[in-house]
């Protein structure tokens, strides 16, 4: 018997057919002998129905009453869900955030679990009853109602796992795990069986938004391992987990190639090449609270000047570029040039580290194709580059085929939309 | 400076303009120097909205998940309401019945408040905020969340305002106040400025809808003074009191005249009139939970039998005759009559007790409208009589003269629809 934490996102329980599947796949895990503990995220487009709610009320809620007014949807599909088990034949409950004791500080919106109290969910197996938690929401000191942002019912779900000393958290999705590169640009992409949650956050940081980083990194924290697996098959999904002598992962020398094409491309030409001037661009753009990632400086045609290039969220470009034309004077630059249509590819790979070559046969697979580079960066176990967006699915198909990474045949099944 | 709880029905938070009209009136109550607590239901058909997603799940959901379920709607009208609040520049801070102190029994779906623990609304208070709290929810000893069923956010306004020492529960609702009759039916009814909370429950009892038996019966037992009133308007209301030395209220003879066309009338024709047979006849209506109002017996044309007639809903009728008819062996009697087309008139008044002459005023007066009496009922101030369903209004209209109860111009006005 084992203890199996099940983590459904919203699309899954969007509808009343939705919470009848997950139903179906819950009882189906209990009646197999284990001891369930299930996730659950609010229904479909609950979320953003509560927010416009909120919008036409006020442009600036209130963060505890905007969390206690968000916190509504996953209460509604908890409910819903242990109905749908009971009416199965399986006693189940349902628990908010507060009576599953997930403990967070008090930074509504965006809270942190500081400890878990999981009593009554204790009690609930040991009754025999599968325990459904509601995702996403924690209760502070003050037992107010809080919200764990983005990717906040991964989080959860993992840190349920830990505390319970769960056998796996099971992530349920609608692909069937993590692929060597996203089926819908490469479809010969492989699942990929096992990685390492390293891997799995810097394919997580780069473009794969399957999982979110908060949750990956709570699982290599307290090493609870995942499974990442399609709500809509009984296929084997994607097992994150960290190596063990028992089970000693073999580190392929890519495991994924990811991409992302929401990222923008700023130049500022003829920077001054004066110490502090680069720093001062910067801090233009992060009073802006612009999130730069990638950045590039060569020296310009003037030997006294130097080019700056950043990449940066596409949404983020246009006041960013305005700041930098408002402090032209002070920064002193001779022109800024605004590529919106770029694209980052990234390879990641734990056998990266220990295996020589992997830039020659990256750059080498992009030249062949005659695609251009137009940055580069790296991490331990990642190598990143940027490239002009018409590139990008050839970027994609041709460095995939380099690391040997094509499936014999297609393996991918996109299932439906993607949830919280 | 007083201490003021607002309740207002889901029909007054319907929608954002609904939200910006009761947050504007708080606002200002509070800015004439009051302390405000507000109770709140769950924005227009939120829980019939609710109610039919858990139907497309299952027929027989766990109460306790159904009570979950249902309090979603309370926590999203009370944060928006808060939102709306906050925007106007008073500080408002929401409550859940939980976070109020709202402890009740764990009789799911129709709990009743144990104990108020209402320390986090005082601090509130002390702290110049504005205090929302969601009505219709508690929580149970096991800190699980219950409903009070029906007219549950009136309950928690009294009993909070109880607890609180409020100096006033206003009730707001779509018209102003109670009347001397239904203004849609007897156009010159006039509103009543006072009233006791024995009249009120007599009226809510015998079809008038704006309060719950429960809530008046709770503001009677802790002496809270309850000021029904529109949402809509400025206008003063009624208020429902008990009289004191300070201010001993008169007690018209008839304070107002009800009615209720709901309910259905069956006669069982020649029952043996043997000692226990008419027990036997309500045993089988109490068998299907049928609710028998007025009961009336008369002995047959056949001397040694007896005709049994009562009122109950209307919706029970079908099932409660059928009951009797498969019954017919064991009881014996000769008929079964069903007149679904009547109509119930009740007058109510606490003068009753001590005037003579009320009876005769109210069978003159239907007596002379040609108005047939097929059943009367009394209590202490209350004489309800069954007439045709036909002859309601008029019945309504000429006891209402007779009682002196017209007003000289219209007073009523109907705003919109009725809340819970």
């Amino acid at each position: 018997m084992a203890l199996i934490v099940q983590k459904f996102g919203g699309s899954s329980v969007a509808d009343a057919e939705g919470l009848a599947r997950v139903a179906t796949r819950v009882v189906a895990t209990k009646k197999a002998g284990n001891d369930v503990v299930v996730v659950v995220s609010a229904m479909g487009d609950t979320t953003d129905d509560l927010l416009d709610l909120a919008a036409a009320i006020t442009q600036k809620a209130p963060e505890r009453e905007m969390d206690i007014l968000l916190t509504a949807g996953e209460r509604i599909s908890m409910s819903l869900l242990a109905m749908a088990i009971d009416a199965r034949g399986v006693p189940a409950r349902s628990y908010t955030g507060q009576q599953a004791g997930v403990l967070t500080d008090a930074a509504y919106g965006k809270a942190q679990i500081v400890k878990l109290a999981p009593e009554r969910i204790q009690k609930s197996l040991a009754d025999g009853q599968v325990a459904i938690v509601a995702g996403f929401q924690g209760v502070n000191d003050a037992n107010d109602v809080t919200t764990l942002g983005r990717g906040g019912s991964d989080t959860t779900a993992v840190a349920l796992a830990a505390a319970l000393g769960a056998d796996v958290c099971e992530i349920y999705t609608d692909v069937d795990g993590l692929f060597t590169a996203d089926p819908r640009v490469v479809p010969n992409a492989r699942r990929i069986r096992e990685i390492t949650s390293e891997e799995t956050l810097e394919l997580a940081a780069h473009g794969a938004k399957i999982l979110h980083l908060r949750a990956v990194e709570f699982a290599r924290r307290y090493n609870v391992p995942l499974h990442v697996r399609s709500s809509f098959s009984d296929k084997d999904g994607t097992w994150v987990r960290n190596p063990t002598e028992e089970n000693p992962m073999e580190d392929p020398i890519i495991t994924g190639v990811t991409h992302d094409a929401s990222q923008a491309k700023i130049t500022v030409l003829g920077v001054p090449d004066r110490p502090g001037v680069a720093a001062r661009v910067f801090q233009v753009c992060a009073d802006q609270g612009s999130n730069v990632d990638t950045i590039v400086q060569n020296v310009s045609a003037d030997s006294n000047r130097a080019d700056i290039s950043f990449t940066l969220p596409m949404a983020e470009a246009e006041r960013t570029l305005q700041a930098l034309r408002d402090a032209e004077d002070d920064l002193g630059f001779t022109g800024l040039k605004d590529t919106a249509e770029i694209g980052i590819l990234s390879v990641v790979g734990a056998g990266m580290r220990t295996h020589s070559g992997v830039s020659a046969t990256l750059f080498g697979a992009l030249s062949e194709a005659g695609v251009n580079i137009e940055m580069i960066s790296t991490s331990e176990i990642r190598i990143s580059v940027v490239v002009a967006s018409e590139d990008l699915p050839t970027a994609l198909k041709v460095v995939h085929s380099a690391f040997d990474l094509d499936a014999s045949e297609t393996e991918a099944v996109v299932y439906g939309g993607t949830g919280r």
